[in-house]
């Protein structure tokens, strides 16, 4: 089915937008923020309590799943929405950027990536229409094309070889997904930090039509301010009317500068990897649980937080349950990070609608940084 | 306050019976199954999900907060319902059985015992006085005196000494109850597996008079047909209008033995123990929910149970959920267990209400030793 996003409102002093992408099986207000949940589960959280928390779509990744439990498990279940009982809208990575980073022995050609599983060695090879296929058979409301990502630094003719490929590869996705038209599918920005080689990708993806983009191989470890060019940079490239998919951004104050920019979606691990971890993110700076500090503690995590953690427990008794090893501390955390991530995204959305944006993101950061525990 | 216990129904056919034992904070249905959450949570379980699984009471174990946290956080904030926001009822355990089983260097003397903490060997010298003292810190409903526990097998001789000392502790910890009377106090009944000594301590702790009765020392690791007769013998020593808990029991099977018996009262690590370690508790019987047969299984864990994790996930889900280490699993699986244990006690007082028990009894077990998965 064809997709449709309107932007409903534009900030006047950046390029910050407030839109909603409408799907088959829901919409989706944006600037959104996508809880990651890898392997069909975002760690250590119920369905339930992700809605409870905002969730509007949830991200899993293809080659994480082709690998475990396999696509044929999943298709079986009648798809990935039922077989981890999700309702709302799913996007999948096509996990290009799993294959460059974890697989063992790759051997990448333009034809495809032979690799072998980071979990037992196991030989596969995956092409950009069998990553299409996965994505079909996951039953994905968004897919990603298979890509070619880079770290940084790259070598301006490493990175010219990926957006080709990428390019190549994104063609062939499209051809392969417009038989099924099934979910939608984005095209991906490469380009490492160059920017005339974002700009040809970019365009290149244009040529080829995609009903959103996403720019990828950005947060893999350059400076921010490189960071944020290379996003500036893609979104004025890309087309006003389609959305813009940050990956893998990121910290909050990533995440608004990226909305500054003109970016529309975003997802990131940070909220449960850290919640896993025992820091929390609140309205004034990040939080270690452990912190002596808090032994007698009897106040939230974040006393302007209305999460089921923050009205709930003490951050005395999340102290308790870290130094104890006891899973309800990272469960309470991690929901807490989410929220904290859902809710700046729904203050994000309707600062936009009420042209305050730039005051609120301010505001925001001002609180934000006031100290770090 | 008093307590008070009210037996509405005795069975014909067993020892068995149904009861409310009515308390200043609130009611408890009776024979109960009474979750375990040793430092002041039900492991991987939210306070939420436990109310919402049936929870009436849940057991918290005094030598373990005491260690950690420690009384005065506890105390400090509003006590153990506050602290880890717990509105039901709490039983704690004195952790006399913790200070035998865990802790280093232990001497044991008529005043009291000396020990170091199994966490950091920092030395601690706990009385019944001082045992009292850390409930009532603690805020417990009902509280277990400071006791003598030792393993099986135990000769006669050092069973004797043990059910002595319980019993000079049981009358301290009784006049230090007395000052504040803060709670309800129970007795101990220990014995090991000698009748005499069970009923030795039986008639010396009624001769001091508790307003309910332990039976501790079983399910150390004897057989399990001594189990059932020392708890046996040990109920139809006990006060009929007293409640009887019978410390550490068990398994389904165990449980519904010791009702037939005469037992009120039940507490288990079980539930969630199995449950991270992917062990199911269901109608037909355990099932281990790694087994490759579930890999494709789109049924609950067990199709007759209404809990949330067999309303909404599959076999085939929560195998994948083991297979990748995330802790949705053993989430999901605790929480079926425990939801599995106070349904069947649900089960138990309404067939006891109904006059059915024994029938009740002989279907369930038929149904549970079908198989094993």
């Amino acid at each position: 089915m064809p997709m449709n996003f309107s932007v409903i409102h534009t900030d006047k002093e950046t390029q910050a937008r407030a839109g909603i992408l409408q799907m088959e099986r829901g919409s989706l207000e944006t600037p959104v923020f996508m809880p990651v949940g890898t392997q069909a589960t975002v760690k250590s959280l119920s369905p339930r309590e992700l809605e409870e928390a905002g969730a509007q779509i949830m991200l899993n990744n293809a080659y994480h799943l082709y690998l475990r439990p396999g696509t044929e498990i999943i298709r079986e279940a009648g798809g990935l929405h039922k077989f981890m009982n999700w309702p709302k809208l799913i996007l999948t990575d096509s996990g290009g950027y799993q294959v460059f980073s974890l697989s063992l022995l790759r051997k990448i050609k333009d034809e495809g990536v032979e690799f072998q599983s980071h979990l037992d060695g196991s030989r596969h090879f995956l092409t950009p229409e069998s990553v299409i296929g996965i994505q079909n058979d996951l039953g994905s409301d968004i897919m990603m094309p298979l890509d070619e990502c880079v770290h940084y630094p790259a070598s301006f003719d490493l990175a010219q070889k990926a957006v080709d490929r990428t390019t190549l590869w994104a063609g062939r996705s499209k051809k392969e997904w417009a038989k099924t038209q099934r979910g939608v599918l984005f095209g991906i920005v490469q380009g490492s930090t160059y920017p005339e080689l974002r700009k040809k990708s970019a365009e290149e993806l244009k040529s080829i039509g995609f009903q959103g983009y996403a720019i990828g191989g950005i947060s893999v470890g350059e400076p921010q301010d490189l960071m944020y060019n290379m996003i500036s940079f893609a979104a004025r490239e890309l087309p006003a009317e389609a959305p813009r998919y940050v990956m893998g951004v990121g910290l909050p104050e990533d995440i608004l500068e990226a909305v500054s920019l003109g970016a529309d979606m975003f997802d990131c691990v940070v909220p449960t990897r850290y919640g896993r971890n025992g820091s929390a993110f609140t309205s004034c700076g990040k939080i270690t649980v452990r912190n002596g500090a808090y032994s007698r503690d009897r106040t939230p995590l974040d006393p302007r937080c209305d999460c089921y953690c923050c009205r709930n427990f003490t951050r005395s008794y999340l102290r308790h349950l870290f130094n104890t090893g006891e899973i309800l501390g990272l469960r309470l955390v991690s929901y807490h990070n989410v929220y904290f991530f859902l809710d700046l995204m729904k203050k994000v959305r309707a600062s936009l609608h009420e042209g305050r944006f730039a005051s609120f993101k301010r505001e925001f950061l001002s609180r934000y940084r006031q100290k770090e525990g």
